[in-house]
């Protein structure tokens, strides 16, 4: 017998709702139409807002003078499917398999989506109203950076005017284990294409006179690090602030965070910059990481050529106060200084989103803490998270409402990989957490 | 009005005979059947030799005591066609435009290959014989490095016996400037895999943490080369044999290098091993090129994942005395040598050829050049080449037999890349040029 919600939730997966393919950009739009409709059954007021990108879904309850406001936050768009041929079942079809449900998106982010509207479905079966005045918000970009929603805040501060802002968009540490996390990375994009002949060439005729776009652009991959994995762009450590000692202390009692990455990502072996422990490296040291490099024949066998162009696709992250824009141009000019002029170098800037830093002690801090001592009981563990939520900035610079980030998500629910996958049982305990969670802050 | 034989080849070229790809396989059986079923109309014997990949094609007149017997070889398979979007007509469909066809294998090999055949027809039609024995030695894996023709040579060296191989699957300086190409380089193939985590991952939960393969890939590529060009694997130019003064005298005499090649090529600038010209660099000095680079997200737009594995496929380009499989061993140990323990590396030893060089001042030298000035007239370039035909030294070594390279390339022909194409007044005067070739070695 499945729980409750969750059929809505298989439906609400099986939108291919890929924000960044124009291919799919019927599907993502079919996906905020499918949860309009979901959230007006709930007698709420749900409308559609139109942007340059993908629609903005915005409900809310009849708000009424002296409770507390609340915003809540989600995103119905997903990271493309692809490898597709590495998944077991199709990326969107979901399937379960022994309680985990397989779809992407299951994790990121429509699972911790839907058990929020679970949660409202179910205290407005049995309240008929919710004990606070609530306001969703749900996006279709935030897998590309959310380019509209911030001018959209900005456009409607009166409509989205909040208290405190609610997301689960980020990761559990343990099974079991309510988590808070308090601070995230920050995201800065960058392709770069490096032009070389205007033509693929016989790499045997004319190997040895011409520059290879291949080579200049594995050049350029490789001058982002030293051996030891520092990242070597002129000025990118000058504005990171130092971890906490209360931090550092706090993150060393959640387990032995090595042997978990290890078996999580199957790597040989853990590799960072040196003098901070691997989940510092992650949640509190800033990065630059070679999301794609290709360039030259891609297929079976060989082919001798000398390819006309290449490219990397780099992303850094963040943290506070290192500023997107300001690293964004650093990177650019490094980039310019590895390449003699024999060969052309096109850089296409791409989003960016700010770090994230709140203090977990305080007032709505302490509420939330509170609300996850409901739903898992035992410890809540204060963490900060690697991944990127850039609207969370936004909310904090526009709205001026805090954030305090209540996830749903395990390590190993591959967000953003093939066979993403999402527990039942996490889809349960989030429907009860934003019961307790929007008590707890009325 | 098409001249004679230019049907036959249309019809050779729409075959998608390309070697490399296991999906073409049956399309490269039916072009040999289509070639021997071809020159057995001339009167030859013709018989289709199996072997472990692709048939070769044997054929001779009626071999006569006391006359010179003269191998004449030539492949019919091609390179890929990718990437199909560049080509302006379909790569397998030829299209005449401008007195040029376009197709792949156009110029390599098929044009120069069926000016050979249409040459023995008119020949055999006026004379009802040839004025040699000759055999015809036809292979479908050049483009693969030839795997199993030299095996072949082994096994049927008294089939084979010969005074003189005869090719056409090298270029001219120009239009109507006869060209005898007298060195080839060889070439020696190589895939490395890096590969890291077991799944792609989220480049923020896990970024800095772990090693990237991209990263990895991209420090291998750009290990290969000092700034300015030099390679930097150990031992590399250790076998080297200089050029000759007489060679970079009369290489001079053939017009600006630099421009044409800038101008072929359309890049910014040239580049290459400092001390050399730019012919000299292409003709007698080794590479190493990055012939494909790949890993991680190759879509449109952003994918923020660590790829959990990254490839580089590299191919050197040798001359003598250089040695394939002592330049394969020590790049394979400066690949290794560059990376730290914490991804694993495999590393694929491809196809090598070893480089060829002749004396164009022999007699048998004298007696190409002949043909090939009653065929064009004026003066004959004498030059090397910078591809690999690792047969011609195989030639060398089993059948004991010179082999005077007589093109009928232009510069301009693209093999290898989109829009191959082969003029077809080089088809008519390769057609003239093969009646005389025989004449004169005779």
């Amino acid at each position: 017998m499945n729980p409750p919600g969750l059929e809505d939730l298989l439906t609400l997966l099986r939108f291919p709702s890929v924000s960044t393919s124009s291919a799919h950009r019927d599907d993502t739009r079919a996906c905020a139409l499918w949860l309009q409709n979901r959230l007006t059954t709930l007698g709420l007021t749900a409308d559609l807002h139109e942007t340059p990108g993908h629609p903005i879904l915005v409900a809310k309850n009849k708000h009424l003078p002296g409770r507390r406001t609340v915003l809540l936050y989600g995103h119905y768009d997903v990271q493309p499917a692809e490898p597709l041929n590495e998944w077991l079942t199709p990326a969107f079809e979901p399937t379960i398999r022994d309680g985990r449900i397989y779809c992407r998106g299951a994790t990121d982010n429509k699972g911790q989506l839907m058990a929020h509207v679970q949660g409202l479905t179910e205290t407005l079966a049995q309240h008929s109203d919710l004990p606070v005045n609530l306001t969703i918000l749900f996006e279709g970009e935030e897998e590309i950076g959310s380019p509209n929603l911030k001018p959209f805040l900005e456009a409607h501060r009166d409509l989205l005017a909040c208290d405190v802002v609610a997301i689960s968009d980020t990761g559990m540490v343990a099974p079991g284990v309510g988590t808070f996390t308090y601070g995230l990375r920050g995201i800065a994009c960058l392709e770069a294409k490096v032009r070389g002949p205007s033509i693929d060439l016989h790499s045997g005729i004319f190997g040895g006179a011409i520059a290879n776009p291949c080579t200049m652009a594995a050049r350029l991959a490789a001058s982002l690090h030293d051996p030891e994995g520092r990242v070597l762009i002129p000025g990118f450590y000058d504005d990171v602030r130092p971890l906490q000692d209360w931090e550092r202390t706090a993150w060393q009692t959640l387990g032995d965070g090595d042997a978990e990455t290890l078996a999580l990502t199957g790597s040989p072996a853990l590799f960072g910059e040196p003098g901070y422990t691997e989940r510092e490296r992650r949640w509190a040291r800033p990065t630059a990481e070679v999301n794609g490099i290709g360039g030259g024949y891609q297929g079976e066998g060989s082919k001798t050529v000398i390819g006309k162009e290449a490219f990397i696709k780099l992303s850094f992250r963040l943290v506070p106060d290192q500023d997107p824009a300001k690293i964004l141009a650093a990177a650019e000019a490094h980039l310019r200084a590895q390449l003699p002029p024999v060969v052309s170098l096109d850089i296409h800037l791409g989003h960016t989103g700010q770090p994230y830093l709140m203090d977990p002690h305080s007032t709505l801090g302490q509420a939330a803490q509170r609300a996850l001592t409901k739903t898992f009981g035992g410890q809540i563990a204060l963490i900060r998270e690697g991944g990127s939520i850039p609207i969370v900035q936004a909310f904090a610079d526009v709205l001026h409402a805090p954030t305090p980030l209540l996830g749903l998500a395990l390590p190993d629910c591959q967000a953003h990989a093939p066979n993403e996958n999402f527990p039942i049982e996490n889809f349960i305990a989030g429907t009860r957490l934003n019961q307790y969670l929007l008590e707890e802050l009325a």
